[in-house]
């Protein structure tokens, strides 16, 4: 541990990333082809060559790169840096028009620059993307300004940053003794998530194998939906064609949010919303749940305390949030929908589809929450910190350490009446390690400070560029949405809204809190303290 | 430690306590004798005579009261609760006047019930005094509804309680293992706290000393200021009567912040609100440096690692607020006073008094910030998080625990890169307990889960009753003024406001977090763990 960092390793296994960035890559350029968008075919055959070029050129930076702990906390900060970077290439290609004269001697079919031209834009929406969050800067979101293929590949993105966060959380982050592994260990009865596969390669195989799968799943039951309406004589989800239907399993399986509708999930039937609701459970699930159920063990699931305590407080808040819609006198906005209030199935389902996408971090919206009153508004804002399991896509804080905390507080009262009693704290039967608990305070605290403080940076900022004039529910839900990848907020930058009225710093003060919020925070932090460089 | 609780003997000292109430209670009756205010000389006779005859009998429920720890929880919390109530007596009196034929035979010179005839009422202002938080429902504070008598017992109320409370922090709670006196202890340099005299007693009187010591300097300098005027020919203090310098002494010193004038100190002079501010830094300092200071070891002060910090946070952040509202254009609100916005002394007058009232608890306001800019606002709202410091009569989560969390993050940072490092953390030049780390971060955490879910209650309970529709900045700045003992909090409850729109259970719901906020929490949460009862 005394040695320099070796960065050329780090920055040549990032490289490698890059490198294999073009073969998703290509999925956007087929749907450029079957739909015939020219403009779309130049931009992604441009952005590959670069990744290529690119890519292979940092991978040519060390032969064999050998990773330890520090070079590892280096990888990964970096590999989601530069990711957004090169993926966020083709917003900025196709925003501006770039033409490669004589090369593809295609016409121009879009009109005009979209606001993603702008690179700062490009970098927030695809930071946004591979983090998982959804946050957006498009503002006008149609296939009239942005083709099928860049808004495919936006939706891409949040696909590929979730695989990467859980293979990351699973596999990697243990190894450097952060986010919470042990506890997953502890947790899972049987097999420890360590011990499901002894090789990285192998467990990041068997998670791939569950998340594709899911999501495969849920796009035939979307596209299912659709081709069964016409069979039985009423739309069931007319709109859910089956660009749609591959569109929102990428993005719901990532707990990322972003959809190629302007108006998110309320462009849906409410079956199809009511179809998302347990896909969206699942994505905030611990993966390695999944592989004990796959395994023949299902009661694994049913028997583990985060999972419970996990659905036990969505049901609590969907239920209270439920009563407040249902409540809401004159609560109907949605363009040609049924009223919410008084209807109770229309009040549960808004009510569950926006907790259970708040809390897993999803930030789809089946409705715009900006109408619902300040209590139902605060009700989600505070949900905005639970986030999803150990092992999941979902972000922010993450349901387990909140489970831990309230144990732990519980502990802390009686051990203030009872100063010689040794308790130890118990998740699903065992004990937890001390170490892990002062860890997980540690890192709700840290949370919650870099919360107040962002918070205060992002107002000072308003100030400064003279812009909107935020109030305290926009800026604190903005900073919740940001570093908890949720994705949208309240008001100014409501679901239905779009994060482009802030500045280009507010915007990269967001980049910034997207990618330590998505990283666990400790792994991006470490890298700016001088114990790390220190050789 | 495995006997039944000895109740009796907790609520016989709380008789002795609301029996001795007597004594502080003759202070208004002699205002109104003064003042010829014979309806309040009636008032506070009554509450008197009950005072005696109501402490007088629980004091005999034990004749040798011995008190062990869990009787002492018992008892403090009581005393709390005992003495808001038959301390807010007064006002359900004054405000009902009530006549009691024959025996007092005066005419009423009130024309009308007034808000605090309603008990609810009542107890909320008892025990926002009592607790120092001065947050207030009279609405209408003048001497038109209210004797002089009445206004000044509202006032001393506050000064009781803040020196119950640094009796407690400093005598009581080490005992009980409650509210971080063990930091108290590592950081003073020379001989702890708990070595500062051997016996509760005499602590008690070391302290007594120095806070009426320090009241008396202030009242003094106030009154002494208004003297001054007329002899160099100008107002220096004009409406700083005898009368009020009292009363803002006694509200100064135990960080409480009610007035008896409507508009608190926006109604003096820019001299006296100068003066009023190193008093305010002074109540929120560790009384036991002064201790320190009156020995002749004034460096003590300077070199301790707490006063350091408490005096670089409020620096720092009057800082940043004086640059807020120099460039705030247009903010121009005192009635008939001088702009803010690009005058210098202005800005840094009001910028560092609001600044040092909030992270000090205080709660007076020397202008009304509702008109400030949502970024002034929203740093005063997370300023009340902050809290003054250990043994001092400040409130909410106290800067201390700020310093040992946020050095105990950058360890956090410095073990992640180096796991095999072992790092005492250190305070003042002491290694501080991992058990009190600890303890600093469950309590920490404790504050923001209660926090959070106590403004949902405070949302639903609104919503419930129909009454005003709370935002968020109401509902997060109602629970962190109540909770953190503040006062005031923004727009509907702002400092020229009060806390009279909401219903009577969210009163009661503030009456508890201003209760068990005052009280370290944990002292109260205690008592509703059957650990606590069972024998
Ligand atoms: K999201
Ligand atoms: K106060």
């Amino acid at each position: 541990m005394n040695l320099r960092v070796n960065w050329r390793a780090s920055v040549s296994l990032v490289g490698s990333v890059v490198k294999w960035l073009s073969v998703p890559l290509l999925f956007p350029l087929l749907i450029a082809a079957y739909y015939g968008e020219l403009e779309a075919i130049r931009t992604f055959v441009t952005t590959i060559v670069i990744a290529l070029v690119v890519g292979g050129s940092l991978e040519r930076l060390e032969p064999d790169p050998d990773l330890g702990a520090r070079e590892g906390f280096l990888m990964v900060a970096l590999t989601w840096g530069a990711v957004s970077i090169v993926g966020g290439l083709p917003y900025v290609i196709a925003g501006n028009q770039i033409v490669l004269p004589g090369q593809f001697p295609f016409v121009n079919i879009v009109s005009g620059p979209s606001t993603l031209a702008d690179p700062v834009n490009a970098l927030f929406e695809s930071m946004s993307g591979f983090t998982t969050t959804g946050a957006t800067v498009m503002g006008d979101i149609s296939f009239e300004t942005h083709s099928r293929a860049l808004l495919m590949w936006r939706q891409l993105t949040q696909w590929l940053g979730g695989m990467g966060i859980v293979v990351l959380a699973v596999a990697i982050l243990p190894k450097l003794s952060v986010g919470g592994a042990q506890l997953m260990d502890a947790e899972a009865p049987g097999p420890g998530i360590q011990k499901l596969t002894p090789r990285i390669a192998e467990t990041a195989r068997a998670l791939w194998k569950a998340y594709l799968g899911i999501t495969a799943l849920e796009i035939v039951l979307l596209y299912g939906l659709h081709l069964l309406g016409p069979v039985v004589g009423q739309p069931l989800a007319p709109n859910m064609t089956l660009y749609n239907a591959v569109a929102h399993g990428f993005t719901t399986m990532a707990t990322g949010g972003f959809s190629p509708e302007a108006r998110s999930i309320e462009a849906f039937s409410a079956v199809v919303q009511w179809v998302i609701i347990p896909f969206m459970v699942a994505a905030g699930t611990n993966f390695a749940l999944f592989w004990h159920v796959l395994s023949g063990n299902p009661r694994t699931l049913i028997r583990d305390a985060e999972f419970r305590f996990y659905i036990g407080v969505m049901a609590v808040l969907s239920a209270i949030l439920t009563a407040l819609l249902f409540t809401h006198q004159g609560l109907v906005f949605i363009p040609g929908g049924e009223p919410v209030a008084g209807n109770l199935e229309s009040s549960l389902r808004h009510a569950a589809f926006q907790l259970v996408s708040i809390v897993t971090t999803t930030g789809y919206a089946s409705m715009d929450f900006n109408t619902w009153n300040s209590s139902a508004q605060y009700l989600l804002l505070a949900a905005m910190l639970i986030g999803g399991s150990a092992g999941s896509t979902g972000g922010a804080i993450k349901i387990v350490r909140w489970y831990v905390i309230l144990k732990s507080l519980r502990r802390e009262l009686f051990t203030t009446v009872h100063p010689e009693a040794v308790r130890p704290l118990r998740l699903g039967g065992r004990a937890v390690d001390e170490q892990a608990v002062r860890g997980i305070y540690a890192f709700t605290l840290l949370y919650l400070v870099i919360f107040l403080a962002s918070t205060l940076l992002l107002f000072l900022d308003a100030e400064r560029a003279g812009g909107p004039n935020l109030n305290t529910l926009e800026a604190l839900s903005a900073v919740a949405a940001t570093l908890g990848n949720v994705g949208p907020g309240f008001q100014l930058l409501g679901p239905m809204n779009s994060y482009l009225p802030f500045s280009d710093i507010s915007k990269l003060l967001m980049v910034a809190l997207m990618w330590i919020g998505r990283l666990e925070i400790l792994t991006v932090l470490v890298l700016l303290t001088p114990a790390y460089w220190r050789t």
